[in-house]
């Protein structure tokens, strides 16, 4: 093992924990806070939740509304200017992924300057970021904990990922009571999602013990309750859910992620396609692929799922790559990716790109563009 | 569950990683350090290996050589003075738990004023204290990342018990080849002590899935590695321990501790007793007695050792209590509290002590001081 690093934010978890947000944003030395969040969750009621607890602290909120999903470049400066123009001194993610990676890009720009695009890649961020606190409303995408932000570049049509440890926010307030109001098709997608940075980090050339660990309890909780969490809404469920996203977040923002993720960064700046649709897809694929480098810990992955998650006997007998294939099948996720793309036109510059993709680096075992395309092919 | 939080410290961890000690003090914005450490660690070179990494980085560092083991309440006094005269600007704590703990109360003095006793207890520091960075020379106290520290009141004859937020550092610096100068005898007792912070915290009433998982990651290492560490400092085993130690701090850092430590801090305020010597003696009667409480948690630690230190079939019909006596008195562990403390005769007022610590709250059953005068009494 050669050094590695451990590094999370403050994490408040339970049902409630909501509350805590004025007494957090006061600590951080909040007077005036950036409020970044969507459509959705307002038509949720969340956001004007928010606003009313801050309020009833007598803090001021300015809120920045100009958000679709998969934040573009343009949003970020816009986002930017208003936290100089309103003079705010915290920035509130509240959100999926979505927001809370619009919340590190104007973070990033208000303390680094110049244009988001400049913070591309590993390490780039020079100056210290103002206070975030993050509340995320799905269980997915563990943005809430990690060292991740993921931009669209609207020119170049790729998700540029910005990696580094400034962008893990002061606190990170977890809540599972805002996760009732997701479809059954949001859950599953964030617990795929969720499930996919526990598998890729969990195998990562850059895992430690303190990152496995996490990674396990992730896939445990995931595998034992993705089912009853998406059909019934079932709450004890939904919080298992919170906790595994949280968890393969402390994974993935330390750990890196692999190949399964660089693709669907590439695949989703091209087609506007989510981590939630593309990564059932390609994991199968992707894990047959690492298979050779990493037998032992496969292994122990499909003995957490098996454990968690009872099999018939027969099936134990199957390899990792058709249990996930199944268990995503069963759940009615679409399983091929001539479902979820237009064409396979563009295939060849899509792995191109996803080779150069910061979440390649610590993958298992080395893979080549061409290699990426066997994966999507077996994919089709 | 509860709410609970879970903070911990950027930990950067693996051999040689002392060598990032300057660049991490400098992104503190050091200019000058407040060194503290002990004897020991001198005559180890350690001091002046971290007085050279700091000087070749032109980094001022005033050493603060004042300590014994278990510090003093007016040593943190002395400390807090000099760094104040000589203007410092981060503090660097270097050694097992007791310059480490000696650090956090200096800080602690330093930003809040008042004496180290105003803080006795949880949640009393109000303002920030100024940059900490930690390195542990042992694999037990976890006092590196954790939210604790102890220091003695000569006067009482106690060691308070301090526990904030606050108290965690900005960093930890984990280097495992700082164990190789450790004798057999300092590492078996740290390796112990981090056992009893595993065990008490995972079946602790604060305990969450987070500091779950690490505290089964440090019993498994731990089992796995204690014997060959101490046998014959096998380099690798020495690093699991290490791994074991934070991982263990993370967990009860977040998630408490219980009755055992306890008693090992009303009984090390009395006699000087260290943890490594009361908590081997104490913890087989703590299981007997929390045992009822927590069955389920308690087979899960005693499954998880006999994986990891596999014992003949015949073992394993043994309580965890067995198993654990019979592991300390295999490794020459004196397992009777008449061995280690002159007298019972303080007995009753140590149990009346231990019972107002804040480490009996989490306590997964609650205990009089009667229930501890058995304990010690099973233990005698």
């Amino acid at each position: 093992m050669q050094i590695t690093k451990f590094a999370i934010p403050e994490v408040i978890f339970g049902n409630g924990s909501i509350q805590f947000l004025a007494s957090c944003a006061q600590r951080l030395g909040a007077k005036r806070v950036l409020l970044v969040s969507d459509k959705g969750i307002e038509e949720s009621g969340w956001v004007a939740l928010i606003r009313e607890i801050l309020e009833s602290a007598k803090l001021d909120c300015i809120y920045f509304d100009e958000l679709t999903a998969n934040p573009r470049d343009r949003q970020i400066q816009q986002g930017a200017k208003l936290y100089r123009d309103s003079r705010a001194d915290v920035i509130i993610g509240l959100g999926g992924g979505s927001p809370i990676d619009a919340s590190k890009g104007i973070a990033t720009i208000v303390s680094n300057g110049g244009n988001i695009h400049d913070y591309e890649g590993a390490n780039r961020i020079i100056h210290p970021l103002p206070p975030m606190i993050f509340i995320p409303t799905t269980a997915g995408s563990g943005s809430d904990v990690s060292q991740y932000a993921i931009i669209t570049d609207e020119k170049r049509q790729v998700k540029m990922s910005i990696i580094s440890r400034s962008l893990v926010p002061n606190i990170s307030i977890i809540d599972p009571d805002l996760l009732v109001t997701k479809s059954r098709e949001l859950i599953l997608s964030s617990a795929v999602d969720a499930l996919a940075h526990a598998v890729e980090s969990y195998v990562s050339r850059l895992a430690s013990p303190f990152t496995e660990s996490q990674a396990l309890t992730a896939i445990r909780l995931i595998a034992g309750n993705i089912k009853p969490a998406a059909n019934s809404k079932n709450r004890e469920a939904l919080k298992n859910l919170s906790i595994a996203s949280t968890a393969a977040g402390m994974s993935f923002s330390n750990a890196g992620l692999g190949v399964g993720h660089a693709l669907a960064h590439s695949l989703g700046g091209r087609y506007d396609v989510t981590h939630g649709m593309a990564l059932p897809i390609l994991l199968p694929a992707v894990i047959r692929f690492n298979q050779p480098s990493c037998e032992r810990k496969m292994a122990t992955i499909a003995h957490a799922i098996y454990e968690s998650c009872p099999a018939p006997v027969s099936d134990r007998k199957k390899s990792l790559s058709d249990t996930l294939y199944n268990l995503f099948e069963e759940l009615g996720i679409p399983m091929q990716m001539r479902k979820i793309v237009p064409d396979n036109s563009h295939m060849e510059e899509i792995c191109k790109l996803a080779v150069q993709d910061a979440c390649s680096v610590p993958n298992p075992k080395e893979a080549t563009w061409q290699d990426l395309y066997q994966i999507c092919s077996e994919a089709w």
